[in-house]
């Protein structure tokens, strides 16, 4: 087999970059592990920045999300007996879409199998081989159990925190890694329960930390912060929205409940991989960096990152210019860096850790985000989205 | 002897406290243990905000602030490689001042020596007692050995981290403390040296942080950030210049050397007592609260503290309405809780401390704070300061 871009995961990042290449005229191939039924039913980010939703639309997957999306104008901060919201369109121009990212993956693989180049599903023993030099491989077992070769003339790593490209791209280069656990984890729920609030609600509780999300007009997705070593089998439906209904609590506003479809303990973590290349092994998204999810950045920065790959790949498989190849880690690290801190801060502004001191600190911080205008800006900007380059 | 408001300690707060009364009629007694040569000797901040500089202005004290004082319209933040001013007129259409907190005690107490109500010096064992009745009073021993009584309407605790009021309103209300030790010091100096650059310089550095700051056209005053354990002793002049070229170096520019004619090393911490009142006791300034120097904001605060409590002791006791004095403690302390949040801010993005990650958060934000108007206005507007009421 052989194509001109091996792309090693079916996540949002993979599939996305094999669209904008196919649009570009560049041959590729997407090899995941998993079956599509699995990929398919992931439950993860629900948040889409403005440059998200225009790269979708942009590569004709705006269909649906147009459809059955929501646009959101902005957020609740909330605190014991406050709840503020930062109008977004005000502060700086711009909305978010609130549109699940396994209904991205399921529009993605719709358009792949629907005439898009090949992708192939529960493959086994993937490895990137020879990527120094200009014609790298991909070695893998098909899911016939057939050993394959995939001859490439790019390899491109969206293969999550746990893929293999990663330890290949360490192995080759000077680079380094950071990482960051917190000290407290998300108890994450999806309600069928109408949500009680026409914004996410970001809330600073003495008990600790909760998210009032949905998913649609009929599916609240609601997380607690706990402690990472919470037993989910000791959180009942009873125990889980008694903690929602303190967390979130307000005069003159009321939880509304639900069944609960599905529940998980998240854990929270920061990690950043450098650089996002070596020789023709590009990282994309969750390969090179892991955000915690309070920001709601992880799948916009791995749409971040192939969009800025697509462009460089392109360039340099169609005109033969090295230059945005060369570029690519240093201008995709710059952004990953603005979006980890901006995912910290969040995360440290909101859950409840350390010392009493550092509870008034965070109730300050609050109460000026939630009545300065720079304040709510910086936030705002940082929160829908900055451009490509920051 | 008998007064209206009597003033425990002639630091800035005590003493401006005392010429806001008196040009208002309402009669007080300052009392201070140490001597007046003491008093105008030590040297602490030299940063004035807009809001201070008024209030010393409108007091009468502003002649030789006007005069010697140094405007300065921003500062630079310095990270390797890069040095960026924060222009605080664009950003926010205020300025600060550079004029040592001694020069603005030596003003306060000269203009108290010139026909201001008494200013006692080298006064002992002073306690506040009964401050639960409306007729407090002060036991005192002058400099003399005489023990003394001061009957008063009110007693003012303007007596710092180390005097006896914050104690006597600890023992009488249900309140709280919070308190931080920061992991590291400044090492500050006094140099006969031209300042190298005209407005100062906030450098961040892989070896710790690093201050450029003057007091007039030909003293410097220096700041490197140091292990709290340091000795002033193992820190020879050389050892220090050679730090400072280093914590400062950029291209093209050049440290200025000269006589180091002061030098110490400052525990650097951050404390918060609440209430700051007990009956008819009120605390001001360091007395109910410490901020590290970064953000340069304990002299600003001490006098937004008497500010407010001026006008509360002037319509309690001329007026005879306790609404003010009710509201001064909860009024205070919102501001101090945004310069304390503020200055905690300042201090943990620019020292040296923790891991990696955390040098790489501390850089993504001084880029953005560097790249971004809202990040660079919100410095801005709590560095330039912020309305009496937050």
């Amino acid at each position: 087999m052989r194509t001109q871009v091996g792309i090693i995961g079916a996540g949002p990042a993979g599939l996305l970059l094999s669209r904008l290449l196919t649009l570009q005229g560049v041959d590729n191939v997407v090899l995941e592990n998993r079956s599509r039924e699995y990929v398919e039913a992931r439950i993860r980010a629900g948040i889409l920045e403005q440059h998200t939703v225009d790269t979708l639309t942009d590569a004709g997957l705006g269909d649906r999300l147009h459809r059955e999306g929501l646009e959101h104008h902005g957020i609740y901060l909330q605190y014991p007996g406050t709840r503020h919201k930062l109008d977004f369109p005000e502060l700086c121009g711009r909305t978010v879409w609130v549109y699940g990212q396994t209904e991205v993956t399921k529009d993605l693989i719709k358009a792949q199998l629907d005439g898009g180049p090949p992708l192939l599903f529960e493959v086994s023993d993937v490895t990137p081989e020879d990527v120094d030099s200009d014609s790298p491989r991909i070695r893998f077992t098909d899911a016939e159990g057939n050993p394959q070769v995939l001859e490439c003339d790019v390899i491109a790593g969206t293969d999550g925190f746990h893929g293999p490209s990663r330890a290949v791209v360490q192995q080759g280069s000077p680079g380094r890694t950071w990482e960051r656990t917190y000290p407290y984890a998300w108890l994450g729920v999806l309600a069928d329960a109408a949500p009680a609030t026409d914004e996410l609600i970001y809330a600073w509780h003495p008990e600790g930390f909760g998210l009032y999300s949905m998913r649609s007009p009929t599916v609240s997705r609601l997380y607690l912060q706990v402690d990472p070593s919470e037993k989910i089998e000791d959180w009942s439906d009873d125990r889980i929205w008694d903690n929602l209904a303190k967390r979130f609590a307000l005069d003159g506003w009321e939880l509304t409940t639900g069944t609960i479809t599905e529940k998980s303990v998240l854990p929270m973590r920061s990690f950043v991989s450098a650089p996002m290349r070596r020789g023709r092994l590009f990282l994309a998204g969750d390969a090179a960096h892991i955000v915690p999810p309070t920001g709601a950045k992880g799948l916009n920065l791995a749409v971040a990152d192939v969009t800025l790959l697509a462009s460089a790949l392109v360039r340099l498989l169609t005109e033969g210019r090295t230059d945005l190849v060369d570029s690519y880690s240093d201008r995709a690290l710059a952004r990953v860096w603005r979006c980890t801190h901006f995912s910290w801060s969040m995360t440290s502004m909101l859950h409840r850790s350390g010392d009493d001191f550092d509870a008034e600190l965070q109730l300050s911080q609050l109460r000026r985000v939630c009545s300065s205008e720079p304040a709510a800006r910086e936030l705002a900007e940082n929160y829908t989205g900055l451009p490509l380059d920051v």
